[in-house]
This record gives structure tokens, sequence and C-alpha cells, in this order.
């Protein structure tokens, strides 16, 4: 089959596993484990939509040395055939006796010696997708193993990005600028927003968005209650700001970024808001560097809106973004991560209107060696009025 | 706001709610913890796609009496308000000193005593959507209360549909119906799949769907190497059959079922599987009871197939459908879960035409006190020809 799901050379693949290993190294880890969609697809390019399906657990497991071993269903077999992994063990799931664990407390015994610290992604912003009664089993199948936290060592590689990386994300942010600029001319007062999310979702895709990974909106007059809303009933007013938020998906690479709307002329107070978004996102996109932290850019976004008159919304004011919608670093006030070149990043600034009612405002960026380069067309600096 | 993200009465909640309760005094549990998409918006109504964010942890407690608790991220707490969830504790996420940690285990140890036992669904096909390190930590923290499986619990009552949530699968199935019935109009000879997959989606959000929860598909001569393939590259050649597969998402319910369609006309051996899976969907469509285990269905879909001359597909051959893509129980020759009137479920046969060469058939049914009632419209006997 000439038809290959495989996005990307043998070598981008093989650089993230040596990647890992210098990080296992230096960790001493004998191996890492990974269940998750985001982290099996970063070291294997297996992509697929199957993940929705919360039936079977999926595993990968990263040797010390050597290529990474996917224990998987048999399910899976011919697609992750169609990857750079070579080596690939199968079993018939959902098994209700053993759906995976002996087979993988095997592999990893034939991979790693009896002492072996195996890492398993355990911190921040991680979870194990698998049963948690099968991890406890899987813990005393590979007994005097041990399984460690390898949080660490898989974000230190995955938030570096490579030249292929990069150009995946800018075709995401191509794919939804476009849709973006289109949004004036279906979108008006009256139409309900149910409409709009499904209007919004075919011009993604008719721009060229592989899938929708991820859309969000609200709209409330001057401002919204809250920015993860998946629909709402109601049709659109004069007075409302219409926000739009997607993670395009494209090769399995996300864009995350949003665009406000008003509806009609924009209120004072939505105007202001949104000009102290702009400004403070424009004095961010000058400002960063790599080796600044992500809590000087937190306090950088803040300080910045409050300059401009408006009031920083609280939570994070911006995340990575790569083959998961939002990633670690977390602008936040408490996240002392340290910036690096090769980042792909969201700026997102927000801001509070009134009691209950907020303004957020984002784009993409990719650190360089001398500041940022904006992956994202970037947002007018006035609000676009949709016609009422 | 008039605009409520609810998607049913309150009623229908308070009904979830309480044969939760009973299954927690069946099985003294003080209470069960929820970390995941399905089960979260199963109790609250809280749907979002903002879950393929997976930065951040989100609870629910359900006490052995009274309403559920949310102790959720700050970012959703608007969205959580429009529910019928009155009470919704929320930190500051991400927080990496404490994700919440501290605030559920203060929420665990003022609805349950010190020697409870708190249920946290940890069997097959479930996982647990927190860190794992945040997990140990939380167990310190509620001790002597422990953590027991309740995934039976939440699976006896999830398994069971209201006639409400039939309503819903069954919409979903119609929005997918009317797009399967429009592919011959804009997939022929020659189009890349990754523009069949584009056009199949638009299709679907033109149908009405509120969103494309799955969506995968697979062509190949004669038949295809796997079902879960996301985009692949390379046009349809005649001889290709061509499988679709979707769970279009409506008010937070799935469908979930597919379509084969032959590029120009079918080969005599595409054509024999083809018929030999309708006919066992048939069988099993008529054969079908409240009482039946789930292996029993695989047992008689097995051995339908092979009476009509095909050879049976590995791995399971049908599955429950609902809030999720994919639910239990398994139409598997291990899973012996009880089939029981209200269960909606995908009876999903399929055939090896040849050496990893499969043809997969499905259909979703909603199954009655005295058989089933079809959610999706029934595919037809003949695969359906695409112009070549």
């Amino acid at each position: 089959m000439a038809r290959r799901s495989m996005t990307f050379r043998a070598s981008e693949f093989e650089g993230r596993a040596d990647r890992l290993q210098r990080q296992m190294a230096e960790c001493d880890l004998a191996a890492i484990l990974l269940t998750t969609p985001a982290d099996i697809f970063y070291v294997t390019g297996f992509l697929t939509r199957f993940w929705e399906s919360p039936t079977r657990p999926w595993f990968v497991v990263v040797p010390r040395a050597g290529d990474p071993v996917a224990v998987i269903p048999s399910i899976g077999a011919d697609l992750m055939g169609q990857t750079w992994i070579d080596d690939i063990r199968t079993w018939d799931s959902p098994d209700p006796d053993d759906d995976g664990v002996t087979l993988l407390a095997d592999t990893l015994a034939e991979l790693t010696g009896p002492g072996a610290a195996i890492g398993l992604p355990s911190g921040p912003e991680t979870h194990v997708r698998m049963p948690r009664a099968d991890l406890f089993r899987l813990e005393d199948a590979i007994a005097p193993r041990r399984l460690v936290d390898a949080t660490a060592a898989v974000q230190r590689v995955r938030e570096i990005k490579s030249a292929a990386e990069i150009d995946k994300i800018r075709a995401a942010c191509d794919v939804a600028g476009r849709a973006f600029d289109r949004v004036p001319h279906f979108v008006h007062a009256g139409m309900p927003i149910g409409d709009v999310f499904g209007a919004f979702q075919i011009a993604l895709l008719e721009a060229g968005a592989g899938w929708v990974g991820y859309i969000a909106g609200a709209a409330g007059q001057g401002g919204y209650g809250n920015v993860i809303s998946a629909a709402a009933t109601g049709p659109l007013v004069p007075g409302d700001v219409l926000m739009l938020d997607t993670g395009v998906v494209r090769d399995g690479y996300y864009c995350d970024f949003d665009r406000n709307f008003a509806v009609g002329p924009a209120s004072a107070d939505a105007g202001r808001a949104h000009h102290a978004l702009w400004r403070a996102t424009e004095e961010a996109l000058t400002g960063i560097r790599p080796g600044m932290r992500a809590c000087d850019m937190h306090a950088m976004l803040a300080r910045s809106i409050t300059r401009h008159g408006a009031e920083p919304a609280g939570g994070r004011l911006g995340h990575g973004v790569g083959v998961a919608l939002t990633e670690w670093p977390s602008f936040t006030a408490r996240d002392e991560t340290v910036l690096r070149e090769g980042m792909v990043l969201a700026i997102e600034p927000g801001a509070v209107v009134a009691p209950g009612r907020i303004l957020v405002h984002e784009e993409n960026v990719v650190l360089r060696a001398d500041g940022c380069e904006l992956l994202s067309p970037r947002a007018p600096a006035e609000l676009p009025e949709l016609s009422a």
C-alpha cells in the first residue's frame, strides 16, 4: 500500500527517540512507558482518532537504547505498521482477563534489567491512560523493576519543536486564519450560536483542516462568561462580543488561537478591553526571549493589560502548543519553566470587562534565538464588526 | 443569560444520581469520584470540548446522599454553573504546587466518614484522568478513607439509556445517515482520500452534527487493512472498497456506525463478504434479546458470517454506544455481560476478505423488551457503487 499515514521522514522520529534516550541517561531511566495519544503520536507518528474510544489501552516503550516497541491492541497493528515502528506486539483487546498487562510486563522485562527504574509520566499535565487496577497488576508483574516519574524527561524533549513540526503548526494556523477571515461573511446578528459553530467548523474544513480538534466559543453583551463552551442556544444580538477559539489539526499538529468579533458597533468597554489585550500581545511579541521564565511572561502580560487600562483575567495567560491543544509551560505566576528556542507558544491575555464578563485574545508564536516569529496571522488592532 | 448548555431537564440528571446512589448502597461506597469526560458529562451535563486540553484535572464527587459536587478548575466555573450542579468548588489551575488535590481531599473528607470506601472507576475501559503522582497524594490526604474500584457501579447505571438519551443517539444516527446518503454525490474514483475525509466531515456538519467526534476510513482493492485510519494519501481507484465510519456528536451523545462503498463495480469477493456481513447483521437484529450475554451475540454473529460463506474478523463484533463513542459491553468471546433493555449497542460484524484485507459493517440499535429497534438507517443490502 502506498497510502501511508506517516507524516514525517523516519529521521524525524529517530531524532525524537534519541533525545528521549539522552534524557533517560541523565535521569537513569532504563525505559519510558507512554500511554497517551500525544506521547504515542510524538514517538511513533501513529495518527488516528480512535483514541475517542476509551475501551482499549495502548502502550509504547522507549528503551534506553534501540528503537521504540509498540504494545498495542491488534486492531491497531495495520496502522502502526505504516509508521517507522518495526517491533509491534499485539493482543486481542478488549480482554477482560488480561488486557495487555502480561504482554507489556514481558516486554519491559525483556528490555530492562531487574533493578530498572522505568519512567512513566506521572506529574503535572499527565495522566496514565490505562485502568488503575491494571497499573497495579503491571507494577506487581515487573517487580523488582519499579515505575518512576518521567514527566520532565518527556516534557523537555517534546517542548522543543523541530523545523518540520513548526511547519505543521504553521499550516494549522494558516487554515484557522483563513476560516477566521471568512467569519464576517457568514455570521451576523440573529444567527443562532449553534449555527455559528456549525458554519465555522465547515469553514475550517473547507480551509484545509484535517479535523477540528477543538472548538469553543461564546457570546455576550460586551463580553462573555467563559472560553470553553461547546455550543449554546439563542441568537447573536447587537452589542454581543462573539469569541471563537479553535484547535485545527493538520497531520496531528494543532494550532490554538481565537478571534473576537463585535456584533454591530462594539461598546466602549469592550473596545477598550480589546485594545488593552491587543497592545499587551504586541508587547509580548516584542519582548519575549529565550531564557525568560513562563512566570515572567505572565507578569509582563498582566502588567501590560493593567497599564492599558484593563483588569487582567485570572488563570494562565499563555501555554505551549504542539501535538496537544495545550502543552506546558503555563504563563502563570507559579510556573518557572525556562523558555527555550524552538518552543511553540500561545500568548493568551484575558481581561475582565465586568463581573462575569471577560475578553480573551490569543496568538501562536515560535520562540527564536532573538525573539519570536508569529505563526498565526496577527489579529486586527480594532475589534472586527459583524453586521447587526 | 438564557444561553444554557444543559441538554436535559434536571430530573434526568437527578435520576442518574439516584441510580448511582442505589449502586453505592449495594456496594457500600460512601461516594464515587469521577474524572473522565464521559462520566462527568453523564452526571452533570457539562458539555465542552475543552477536555482536548490535557492540562487540568476535573473532579465530580457523587456522595451517597445529596447532590453531586464539582471540584474543578476556575476556568470551568461559569459553564458548570449553567448545569444543574449547585455546589461548585474551584481552584486556579494549573497550579504546580497543588492542582486541586487539597480541595478534592477536603471535599471528600466533608462528604464521607473517616472509614469510608470511595469508589473510583479502575477496571476495564476506565482510566483515571489526573496525574498519577497527585492520585498518590490524594490517597494519603484522605486516609483512613480508601479508594476502591467503582467500575461496575458506574457501568450498570450508564449502560441503560433513558428515553431522552435514546432520542439524542437517534438524532446523531439521523445526522450520520443523511451524510452517508450523500456520499455517492461527492465521492468518486480519482478523489484523494484526504479530500473524501474533508468532504464527508463537511457533509456531517451540514446534516446537523454538533461536532464530528470520530471519523475513520480506509480504502483498498476489495477491502481495507484497518478501520481506524484518520486519513491517508493517494486517490480512490476502481476496485477499491471505501469504508467511512463516524461518531457524530449531538448534545454530547454519539452514534457509531460505518458504511462501505465500492469504487466502480465491486469484486466478487468484496460483494460476497458484504453480503455475509449484511445477512449476519440482519440475523442479529432479529435474534438479539435482553438476557442474552455479550458473548452470545459474538457467537451468533461469528456463526452467521461463517454460514454465509465469509471468515469472521478477529476482535469484538459489537459494543455499547452513548456518551462515549464506544462503551461496554463488548461482543467478544469473553465478555459475559448480560444484555438489558435500554442498552444502546453497535452491531459490528467484520469479515476477512483476503490476508490483511477486511470489510466491517455496523448498525446502532436500542434493546427493547422483545427485540431491538434500529437507530441507524439500515444499510442497503447491496454494496453501493461510486462512479469510477
